[in-house]
């Protein structure tokens, strides 16, 4: 069976039911048919937040496949709630883009899913719709206000950051010249669309703690200069308070289940490679307020999600996790080991064992944050006794704990040896976790101490572009906010070719973002797209519905 | 009180209740929070759809106000429903882009409103972004095919007529160069964007029976040329099952309620200057399946709407009106008979009459549909007692029924003598409503037709392009379907300044658009924009939200 044909073999219980298991009054939920519901912000209980055991899954350097972080995180969840702990998955919601191109669904895979699957993947509750619409209203004020001959703004039209954005993966989007076509048509000029995920809303939404926050944060976004270089805001063109009300219900938590019946919360969703990769900070509080453990997700390597996850956003919110899960692979180590992707099916210890160094980089970098660690293994069919013992027995002598996740084919029940580990993780976990640098720093030594800390690289280089955009931001006052480096998820460092642990390099910021309204700045080091493009053989052509309405192709 | 504030001062039921009353059961419902549903399609009854009384409210030629035609069908369906008659309103969604740019909601006006105001004039259930993303994967496909080195269909990229779509008025999109940025950002080439409402997609939603019949148009979807000047179309894309799949919930209608608490059908926004300006035929025949009265509307003018509902949808879905209301201000007519817009609110009973020649020839075209008319006078404040007098002699002197329609100050109280004289009108009614054209005649006799008999113009000139685009449509084997004449809605010509009742005029196509999928061919008379523009003031910077999510400033 297929993900989609695991994820239809299970009837999904009334969401009422799960939100019962949580406390919440049925009435209080606002349903989107029969298995999908919105939970009020008004349901967060702080007091509950700080008492909760937040568990943070993240990963070693994935290979293009991925390491199943979402299917562990799933997975635990269910382990957890086994083990007669109530225990919430807080994980993002998945982005169009990838379902219609190479990757698939993301709703974890095979027993460790959450459903309704089909949904979830597709249009699930409109928050990426809404999230695209106020994005987009924005840049349709900007370009009318630098057509307006009566309410003219002054804003040079060459210095727009701004970008629209659309939730496709959509490469001729990337770069486009809009207000063509004379008079009537605007002001030609440069500019593009962003993926959704990869947009300032969302990372706005995810950054906010209530739908004042989220329409203060609007108004503080950056669009560009006027033509005397003076800094021109959302709140310049009043668009605020139209995007908060677009963000009315987006701001929501959505309230769904694993395959078993367990509750699982879906809100907002920024890549981890060009944003913050985590779900929002009202999910998170939400979780913990309906439970007593919280087990959520970062995208990609703890290079990229862990550490933003840390220094972004439970700094923010004043989040401490009690545990951290890295999930490895026995074929993501034989990798970084040296054996080509293609013969990862085949048993290789030795291999294996080269991969190790990825594994302790990771494991160091979480380390320094000070909070417990545990390793999870995510088991995969082709992988070998002796691969699995090897791994387990790695960690006994590095002296992390470690255990088998069989969430894949076992759902929950493959997962109790893990969550019993981190049980025990989170009652030893006494500290608040501590930050990779200060607020205070500057910004270079905040990039500094990242790349050096966590991705263990000897030294960091600004371009000329990087460097005279740093003295725009800190005329702007932003240099006390924190950095959300852009960087490829495939290596440690910034150039994907350098798989397994990298040692003696540096890392090149080759420009700024500014997002100030989500309240950091975006480094980017090396080449990142913020707008993925199709592959050869799109995965649109293989997805189809019958004429009862039965979906095909989507996995 | 606005109308935002009289749409809140009321407490909706529970859909369910409203259901109920349908005859449906609450567990074929699905919920989208409390007071939104959407209806599965299975619930349609043919034999039902062909027994019902299908009332179709049309008006004059309005000003840029518009004559309340949603709000005299939603007071008309809540005085029917006084009546004793089991009467649904069939009505389209609004569309996000009027919203934030200068007309505001379209959900009815005064008390004669459809509820959640809110949500039905912000995301609603989502179709209009389903319909978005079903068309903006359908664009990337291409430009993906145009980029593939391996798969590449040898589309010609200076012939794809299919063009993104955004709901939001935005001129810079509509003319727009994508593709830029070197080799990996796609190949370079003009389009556009048109709004949402305007799409193809929107207009196929419309015209389609079922899930199968809306993937098989979709797979019909001309895109443009070979280089070797043969078709291409969405089906060598294997675009029509992902593009269905994305409709899967938006094919099924939306039922909410009327400020009365009585059924309403929302399903489907086209604009009916630049698409055919009626919900789809899903919803109709639904609401024909749970009521015994449906009253539905049409965009515009009669020369717009009406003609489309006639010609297009009625003869697809083998349906037949059983009266046609059309709807009149005193401020149009004033308009019409040569009052400037600035003066319409103080009487003036000469201009009044100089106005009735429009009315005049909206009823003669509707009455060459063979079905009984009634007028209904849409009452403003502003209109004196002795303009309403003259109004109503005028008709009765030219043998109409007539009624006033205070549905905006009274709800269905102020619509009960309109229902009364629906209702004869209706039963007095025996035939099935014959056509304009037949499918037979070529597009130039159909184009004629519609323009002497609905226009009452002299005659139809087709441009250089429009000519040598007829023989492409006829080498597509496409010359036999109805047309969907775009053409501005502040005229019975084509030339929006001509006012009341134009005479010796004729009607300038200056090209086609082909709408293969949706089934009919698009003659444009005049300069027809299909991505409006925010005016200089956009409402969005007066709409706002408060930190208890309570709106202001959407109506």
């Amino acid at each position: 069976m297929n993900d989609l044909q695991i994820a239809n073999s299970v009837a999904p219980r009334p969401i009422q039911e799960i939100a019962y298991r949580l406390n919440v009054p049925p009435d209080t939920l606002e349903l989107y048919g029969k298995y999908k519901a919105k939970l009020p912000i008004e349901l967060i209980d702080e007091e509950k937040v700080q008492k909760g055991n937040l568990i943070l899954v993240t990963a070693i350097t994935p290979t293009p496949a991925g390491e199943g972080k979402t299917t562990v995180t799933i997975g635990l969840n269910d382990g957890l709630n086994r083990l007669g702990k109530a225990s919430v998955a807080v994980i993002r919601e998945p982005s169009l883009g990838p379902v219609f191109g190479m990757k698939g669904g993301a709703a974890g895979g095979g027993w460790s899913q959450v459903i309704p699957m089909e949904d979830i993947n597709l249009h699930f509750t409109g928050d990426f719709h809404a999230i695209e619409k106020a994005n987009n209203l924005l840049s349709a004020l900007i370009d009318n206000n630098i057509q307006s001959k009566t309410r003219n703004l002054g804003i040079d039209p060459r210095t727009v950051l701004w970008k629209r954005s659309m939730d496709m993966n959509d490469r001729a989007l990337r770069n486009v010249v809009v207000g063509l076509g004379g008079k009537t048509g605007g002001i030609p000029r440069e500019t593009g669309f962003n993926i959704t995920a990869a947009s300032e809303v969302m990372a706005i939404l995810c950054m906010s703690k209530s739908l004042e926050d989220l329409k203060e944060r609007f108004s503080k976004i950056f669009i560009g200069d006027r033509f005397d270089g003076t800094p021109v805001f959302a709140s310049d063109l009043k668009a605020e308070g139209a995007m908060a009300t677009l963000m009315k219900e987006a701001i929501k938590p959505n309230l769904v289940q694993t395959l078993g019946h367990n509750p699982a919360i879906l809100h907002g969703g920024p890549f981890a490679n060009i944003a913050q990769g985590t779900n929002s900070i009202i999910a998170t509080k939400m979780g913990l307020s309906l439970g007593d453990f919280v087990v959520t997700e970062a995208g990609f390597g703890s290079d990229l999600g862990a550490e933003k996850f840390f220094n972004i956003k439970c700094r923010q919110a004043g989040l401490s996790p009690k545990a951290v899960v890295v999930v490895a692979t026995i074929r993501a180590l034989k990798y970084h080991g040296g054996k080509p992707l293609k013969e990862l099916t085949s048993e290789d210890v030795f291999a294996l064992e080269n991969g190790f160094p990825n594994l302790q980089r990771h494991l160091d970098s979480v380390r320094s944050f000070g909070i417990p660690v545990v390793v999870a293994v995510n088991v995969f069919n082709s992988d070998t006794e002796a691969e699995k013992k090897r791994i387990l027995d790695y960690c006994r002598e590095i002296g992390v704990p470690a255990a088998l996740s069989e969430g894949w084919a076992k759902g929950g029940e493959g997962c109790e040896g893990l969550g019993q580990l981190v049980v025990e993780a989170a009652e030893s976990c006494t500290n608040r976790f501590s930050p990779t640098y200060a607020l205070e720093d500057t910004v270079q030594e905040k990039i500094k101490k990242v790349a050096q800390t966590i991705y263990g690289a000897s030294d960091v280089v600004l371009s000329q572009t990087a460097q005279s955009q740093l003295k725009k931001i800190e005329k702007l006052g932003l240099s006390q906010i924190p950095i959300c480096i852009a960087k490829t998820q495939k290596s440690l460092s910034d150039n994907e070719k350098l798989i397994g642990r990298p040692q003696e390099f540096t890392i090149t910021i080759r420009e700024f973002e500014i997002a100030a309204g989500a309240g950091f700045l975006i480094p980017i080091a090396g080449e990142i797209l913020r707008m993925p493009g199709l592959p050869e053989t799109p995965s649109a052509e293989s997805v189809d519905i019958d004429e009862k309405g039965v979906i095909s192709g989507l996995f």
